[in-house]
């Protein structure tokens, strides 16, 4: 028996578009095919008892194939029936691989793209390529048909760059019909220029364009010889006094479930969090520009990260001792297709876990640290992005993204510049200024299901210098602010301040501190959305607009952008397809003290182009933390053996488990001589 | 022949203090020895040519022994004679570790110190302890007496917590009349506890006292088999592009010289920093109750965070093949004292470099990234500040201090509680709240040594939504402003513009991009001084107050709080002590404009102590970086050989140095399965 949050097998997914496909007279195409997680009273009732009843149940997005008739179907597994279907109307769902890779066809064998080719001097049009996106929103069309934007690009040859020479032009394929349905052409503004050569520079980063690739980089080995520290059960894990369960679907791509940390002390299991998962996120583009308006890409709901992720490597993705975990998705035709070896699940060395010498004696001790890391990378188009989940000995959740890949590019006329939107990144080709903004929808459990949210910004003392209490102006504090409704909730990061949150449980209070137990959110890199209030990535992006919000648990409230995010205006009320903006109106006067609550937490960065950021962009990390703050009765990492300790009074080493693979390279002795005294 | 910015050797520090004792009639006590480094004049004429010649010299501080008359001399190394010697009046220098040492005995043997220990039931005084502290500054004796205050321990037995069981009274020590002079006892307050009793709960972490290590950490081994990729000379160092002098000296540790990278595209070797080095910090805490207001150190201009390094280990501190450099200082005889493994430098792996995959084809590459560390790990009395600077691939230099150690504790009364300024990590014992600032010299080179800064802010476009200029509201840009004078150039991070600051070099012009070429410092974490306007740490750490600023070049500003810090009351004027304050005012309208300029960035933390920081903290990283921006002409690290790179087109791998050692833990495969397709 496997978990009820496991992922669909192959068979699952086979056996849930059969049954869909049978309860219809009419052919379907399928669109997604995933998991229909459990009520979360469901889960917990599993949680305590492992042999309660669990349905096993998926849930299937399908058009009546060739129209516009989108489908929903909620099928049980179990019982091998459809339990309804429903028809959503001004709905679009993701954009599927296989929706992508038609539109280059279609864009290659249009007239008047061939045409616009010509012009510009491109009579070979299988070095004509595009990047097919989702056209965000556009009001000639709105809902009323499936839209994709073709981003042009040539390519001299064919391993060139496919980003190097992008193209004055963007036409839009309607995808049902099939067909081009209209060409955005670069507006020659000022430039006395008809139309953009094309910018022919090679810019490449593929072996067989690099001629002299150093010699002098040695290896680094990693190597595990006793095995990984983890014990990993089907989709189950527990390591070093973690446990959970990790879970993968084509939307979010990595699910991190019902986490618990054993207590050190008391050897309780206690738990943390109830799920962890990037909900949604937005590239929104800077040049305003038509049509680059349209560039701001909801990829979790307009693609799917996980449909989107790619096979891993052993050695070059991650090193050492690696275990992995393929996805499984769907196609068109309703079978799965298998990302192997899509989650990566790793010990990373981490450094110092803690260290001190008293110096009277120089008694030392000093622990190392290492990190669980569960990974995923995803390629949306141009970019990757890569995802790292670390758990760590003391307690603390890293989510950090890195973020490699190519730039979106376009062209330049050669008489205008980059201007204040772009950076010239290779001779008239432009790079437009973004930011990635990440949504994490956090649902804790610290120590039970209701917790609080408490807000800490650290703050000078409110006496003045030389008054009683503050005479040397020293005084500061961490201020703390309780939300107690879901309006309140709604705030940005604050840097003078230093602002955290802390997700409490007010029902359980800390023995030694005498505070309520609880992890914090430490979140230092989230930019404010830079689109203004009133745009069109400000009304479809809300999640963005705000650092943070907090809801009330509802089950099936998991993604802040709408479940059918494509081509959405921001406009609301469409049935079936809510979002965290009608969430938190809804609830808006609703108590969140000591409630079953979500956490919708914004991180990212802004990005500026440079031109070291071509060809290919070395990898740009940004993260968050949870991490323990008077959880525990102490730190939880004190019974990891530490890598060396001494007694300098005795002059006794206690441990010393210095290992036998690091090599001392050079040591200078007191003459500058070399040496190798600490062998 | 070594290079001009090599540590004094042992035979150059006793050569400097016996040239200066054969200039005085009386005997002296040495407080500092160490290289007075040549004006940069100098230095660039030897960069230039290293056949030229560059004076050798040594500064001294020195007391005339059982006094307080301080004395500095410049001595000619190379001549064999002191150049000149001044008496140093109102000035206390740096407290070394055998002025640390001298006070535990003092305080032991007080008879007032001994009965206050008695009175809460302590007769045995071997088990009692003190942590010596500068004193901040006291307006009791303002800098007439060589002051030390004594944080007083109790240790149960012998490798007991030095810090579980903080006493209730602060002696102050007169270091050259060796005796206490004064005691501060707790207030009582509103306890009704005459005395607060000793705290006596055990709050252990050395495996004496730790009965159940965890038996499934396995062991992660990284090993070079073809050695390292630098060359390390000397104190130069060279490593895939980048060279440098690694400088170390007792007061800042490890500074880094004339930092320079090879331009893959043109090998032209090319400048970045004349200079870079931690120049001060402060550690203020934030408890108004006297005496806690004088806990705020300024360890690196009080202490020296060179002086009090910790020797390293292989293995324990860094993992690989390490090389290491000693460190020379100085003691009181004026003979050196060598600090055996100060220095750690080694490689390290770090992720992915850059990764992209085709989503039509699968043509892939993965480059994997590393990163050369120069590391050292100080301790401050209870806390240890680990130093890592790292130089990666991309061109980004990154210092991370990690925090460690332990926490500086107080005691509770019975019927007291910690309140907002502490927290209680153990039964009665309290906790601070507290900032750990620290202030990087930044000496830019950037293609040479005259360069501008230029702030940059992220910000909305001004044009309204609806506006053609704005039409979709979503513009934005990177506003850019220079900073002319030293006045306008004293300034604050702001996080709603995500502001970072570019080092300009206005003269030279990227060809690609057409912007001046620049590094950019990234420092987004960089709390405000809590400390309020016109308060003693306000005073004392004016590079505190703001997040930047920038100076013109002097020969000999090197300390921004002061050659001489302790007992410093903020109050300026005194001779030989000039601070940053003092270069900000005299320079205030000097142009900044494409000058030889000194940047000084502060960056840190506020810590409100949590439970889990006892008994010993987990590490808690800090850092900033400094990166290229538009600086190379692309990418700089596109030579570096991919891990993995196969044209999915052709099916050809064309390069695969997948390394033979990582390993295939678990994969699991369609069906939930082990298997090792992978391999």
């Amino acid at each position: 028996m496997g978990h009820p949050l496991d992922q669909l097998s192959p068979g699952e997914l086979k056996a849930a578009s059969s049954l869909c496909q049978a309860s219809r007279p009419s052919k379907l195409a399928f669109n997604t095919i995933t998991l229909h997680e459990p009520p979360k009273a469901l889960l917990l009732q599993y949680y305590k008892d492992d042999t309660s009843h669990v349905p096993r149940q998926a849930f299937v997005i399908a058009y009546e194939s060739g129209t516009t008739i989108l489908l929903e179907f909620f099928v049980d597994l179990t019982a091998g029936k459809v339990l309804n279907s429903t028809e959503r109307v001004g709905a679009c769902p993701i954009i599927t691989l296989e929706d992508l890779q038609g539109t280059e066809d279609i864009v290659r064998q249009d007239p008047h793209v061939i045409q616009l080719c010509e012009e510009i001097g491109i009579t070979d049009m299988s070095k004509v390529y595009c990047d097919a996106w989702t056209i965000g929103f556009d009001e000639r069309w709105g809902t009323t048909h499936r839209l994709q934007q073709a981003l042009m690009y040539y390519r001299a040859s064919k391993n060139d760059n496919a980003y190097a020479h992008p193209l004055d032009f963007c036409p839009i394929v309607d995808m049902q019909a099939g067909k081009v349905i209209e060409i955005d052409v670069k507006a020659k503004e000022g430039s006395k220029f008809e139309r953009a050569p094309v910018p022919l520079e090679e810019q490449n980063y593929m072996p067989q364009f690099i001629k002299d690739y150093r010699t002098d980089v040695k290896p680094i080995n990693i190597t595990q010889p006793e095995g990984v520290s983890f014990d990993l059960q089907g989709q189950e894990i527990s390591w070093l006094g973690w446990k959970m369960h990790i879970g993968f679907n084509a939307r979010e791509g990595i699910v991190l479930n019902n986490i618990r940390i054993e207590d050190p002390e008391t050897k309780e299991e206690r738990s943390l969090f109830h799920r962890l998962s990037i909900a949604e996120m937005v590239v929104p583009y800077g040049c305003p520009t038509k049509p680059h308006h349209r560039k701001h890409a909801l990829d979790v709901g307009e693609y799917g990260c996980g449909a989107m992720t790619n096979s891993l490597s052993l050695g070059c993705d991650c090193k050492g001792s690696i275990s992995y975990l393929d996805g499984y998705c769907s196609n068109r035709a309703g079978e799965a297709f298998v990302i192997k070896n899509a989650v990566c699940i790793h010990e990373q060395d981490d450094g110092i876990l803690f260290k001190h010498t008293d110096f009277r004696d120089g008694t030392v001790i000093a622990t190392r640290d290492r990190k669980l890391v569960i990974s995923q990378i995803f390629t949306a188009a141009n970019y990757e992005y890569c995802i790292y989940w670390s758990f760590k000995l003391d307690g603390t959740i890293q989510l950090e993204m890195q973020l490699t890949g190519q730039l979106n590019t376009y062209v330049l006329s050669p008489d205008e510049e980059a201007g204040r939107y772009g950076t010239e990144i290779s001779s008239r080709v432009t790079a437009h200024n973004h930011q990635h903004l990440f949504n994490v929808r956090i649902d804790p459990a610290i120590d039970g299901q209701h917790n609080t949210v408490v807000q800490s910004d650290i703050v000078p003392g409110e006496d003045e210098v030389g008054s009683p209490g503050n005479f040397y102006g020293n005084a500061f504090y961490a201020k703390k602010t309780k939300y107690a409704t879901v309006k309140e909730a709604a705030v940005d990061y604050c840097h003078e301040t230093s602002r955290t949150w802390d997700i409490c449980n007010l029902d359980k209070v800390n023995a030694i501190c005498k505070k309520p137990v609880a992890y914090k959110i430490v979140s230092r890199e989230s930019p404010r959305l830079l689109a203004k209030e009133g745009s069109l990535v400000w009304k479809r992006a809300f999640f963005a607009r705000k650092t943070l919000y907090v809801t009330r648990y509802e089950d099936n409230q998991l993604y802040p952008a709408g479940n059918y995010v494509p081509q959405t205006s921001g406009l609301r009320g469409v049935a079936g397809n809510d979002s965290l903006e009608d969430w938190c109106e809804t609830q808006a006067d609703l108590s969140l003290e000591q409630q079953d609550i979500v956490i919708w937490l914004t991180f990212g960065l802004s990005h500026i182009p440079r031109v070291e950021d071509g060809p290919i962009m070395p990898t740009e990390p940004v993260s968050f933390l949870l991490r323990a703050n008077n959880f525990f009765s102490k730190n939880p990492a004190l019974h990891i053996p530490p890598s060396y300790a001494t007694y300098g009074q005795d002059g006794k080493t206690a441990w010393h488990m210095r290992d036998k693979v690091s090599k001392l390279e050079i040591s200078r002795d007191a003459e500058g001589k070399k040496g190798c005294s600490v062998c």
